[in-house]
């Protein structure tokens, strides 16, 4: 398949790329940096320095034998010039995969500066791209959605869309969302957009509602050091799993928000890669919005404390929640779709946990822990 | 009550602004007259020439008498410079009324550009007024949605929250959205923005999601001629009824879209102004997002256009429709919220409707007849 990438100079974006292209496919990487602004920003840096895509690219191209290069782009998608849609068009792409979105909550909460240019980052770039898959309906998107777009409700969170009696009448309908922060909201007004498209326009588009991911290692990263990815460990960029281990293996305590009973869906970062190819190889239809979550387990923040703790004896320390969530609540979301297509899961074993704690201790000299506590707060 | 309404130059704006003042509210209007900037780049104009503010305000001055007057400010909540907000803080409104926004389905489809307009000027305006909400949760936000966010599901349309029952379980939930243009979808992101402000930050919301508003006079206009408001009956900016009776009274056929079997609900601007008062007088607690779902009587397109026809002759002609909806589609919504406050409906009698067609025909050599037939198409 011809595959571009949006986002491609991320955490997950980089490794997708790669894992494509081991695979067989032609990828076009496209990112503007915009990720080393939103960094600079707030003064915090992944793990490890990371090359800009065109040295992505030549060292992918040394170190590979036979496998397709991954050629990388310049584009900002929320430039208003249409000029340099052309790159999209002449690239003929079977699909897309967009992950060229601020990921981060707290950084949506810092001020209104922030939320302002995460919603329009987000939101408007996404609508730029939904109108050149009109002329190109074809196209598959991928899209990056979040688990955290659903919230926490009371009953079971569905794929996407909910079956509902009301009142002796009945309809499918898009599940109702309750996001918790403004990134999250941008991620519900993204799904919106792109349901009216493949409702109007008879575009095809996957959205992965995607849980919390960790890790720092995929298969393709053996092939030379310089094709690590960005790992952030800081209290805005980094994931809850992330962060803890940078903690451990640095001896500060594990910061718990709250009294971490707030449980969601987590995965590997190699079983993000392979949700996407799932999604890549089996193409919405027509006109079809297809919502998958994409987790494969849930835990709780304090049971993914613990067993950090247990391994590696850190401390766990129960802080202030920065964030405006709910405690002691109802949780469980239905997965079976990426299941269906054939998810194989890599499980939170203790072997996987060893693993990544061993890797990140051999960087713990790189590791600024400055940025382990919360700095932003949603009230 | 002091309170500020944004968008005061628009067709509800103004009226809302008089209304106000001549019940003893303290109002300020507020706009930066960007509708007029989107009438030029598609080249329509109201059916009669709208003073700028400052003449609306003088003209309020000399024409009322003991009644407060109408301050107006030139300001555009989208600009990112943060001490505009300082007339806000200065003002100390009780609440404010929100209707800053491009109001138009078929000029959010005109292209990418105008869908980015819309959807930037709409949610990026809204949240960065959501932010100076958060140092000011007191003041009770009114802020005006649109029933079209519901589109036309198969189940019966609520006040913007469902109890849905699910394997078992219930919780109270936002009601699954369906909006049918960019436009709309910004008002489902406002709408999405809205509830979690006041989840996270304790603020009070009231969304009114207003049906299709006919009608071209309110009491205070008969204070002045040069008291009235812009009255759109193009296909971009006029809403149905109104274009029907503009197509009436200079000998055009009524251009139904499809079959006419679309059905929505419908209001009489009088009673657009009576629900906004009757929201503002029963403010949203704190923390509460309350949708009141604003419409008096649901009709489709055709019954509206036979009533035309009946009472001036005019020919109904029924084109290709440039949207995308769905005909003879299930629509009963739920419209209690505003009753159980009080409204009384002005509802759609013959003699209303006499009233409008009368009043229109004395305008009729400024109607510009060439903007009846829809431009923009949706595909």
């Amino acid at each position: 398949m011809r595959i571009i990438v949006l986002g491609a100079w991320g955490y997950l974006g980089w490794p997708t790329c790669m894992h494509l292209a081991a695979r067989g496919h032609d990828v076009l990487g496209v990112d503007n940096y915009a990720k080393a602004t939103w960094e600079n920003a707030i003064g915090v840096k992944p793990l490890r320095p990371i090359p800009r895509m065109s040295a992505r690219t030549r060292h992918w191209h040394i170190k590979t034998d036979g496998m397709p290069d991954i050629p990388s782009h310049f584009m900002n998608i929320n430039d208003p010039n249409p000029d340099q849609w052309q790159v999209l068009d002449e690239f003929k792409p079977d699909a897309i995969v967009h992950y060229a979105e601020q990921p981060s909550a707290p950084y949506s909460h810092i001020g209104v500066t922030e939320a302002v240019d995460t919603q329009k980052n987000n939101i408007l770039g996404t609508l730029r791209l939904l109108w050149w898959l009109r002329d190109h309906p074809d196209v598959h998107l991928v899209k990056l959605g979040t688990m955290g777009e659903y919230g926490t409700p009371n009953i079971d969170i569905e794929e996407g869309w909910i079956d509902i009696e009301h009142k002796g009448r009945q309809d499918r309908m898009l599940y109702p969302k309750s996001p918790a922060s403004w990134y999250h909201a941008s991620k519900v007004a993204d799904s919106v957009n792109l349901e009216y498209a493949c409702r109007c326009w008879g575009l095809r588009a996957t959205d992965l509602n995607q849980g919390v991911v960790y890790g720092i290692h995929t298969p393709e990263m053996e092939l030379a050091d310089s094709l690590h990815t960005s790992f952030h460990y800081d209290a805005v960029f980094g994931t809850v799993l992330n962060r803890f281990i940078a903690q451990a293996v640095t001896g500060h305590p594990l910061t718990v928000y709250g009294n971490g009973s707030q449980t969601r869906g987590y995965l590997n970062i190699n079983d993000t890669l392979q949700c996407v190819e799932l999604a890549l190889t089996h193409p919405a239809a027509a006109g079809e919005f297809r919502v998958l979550n994409q987790f494969t387990e849930q835990f709780s923040v304090m049971e993914l404390a613990n067993r950090v703790s247990a391994l590696t004896g850190a401390e766990i320390k129960c802080i202030n929640d920065p964030r405006v969530e709910k405690m002691d609540h109802y949780y469980n979301a239905t997965h079976t779709g990426l299941l269906d297509l054939g998810l194989k899961p890599h499980l939170l074993t203790g072997e996987v946990l060893e693993s990544m704690i061993s890797e990140v201790d051999q960087l713990k000299f790189g590791i600024d822990t400055d940025q382990f506590m919360p700095r932003v707060t949603w009230q």
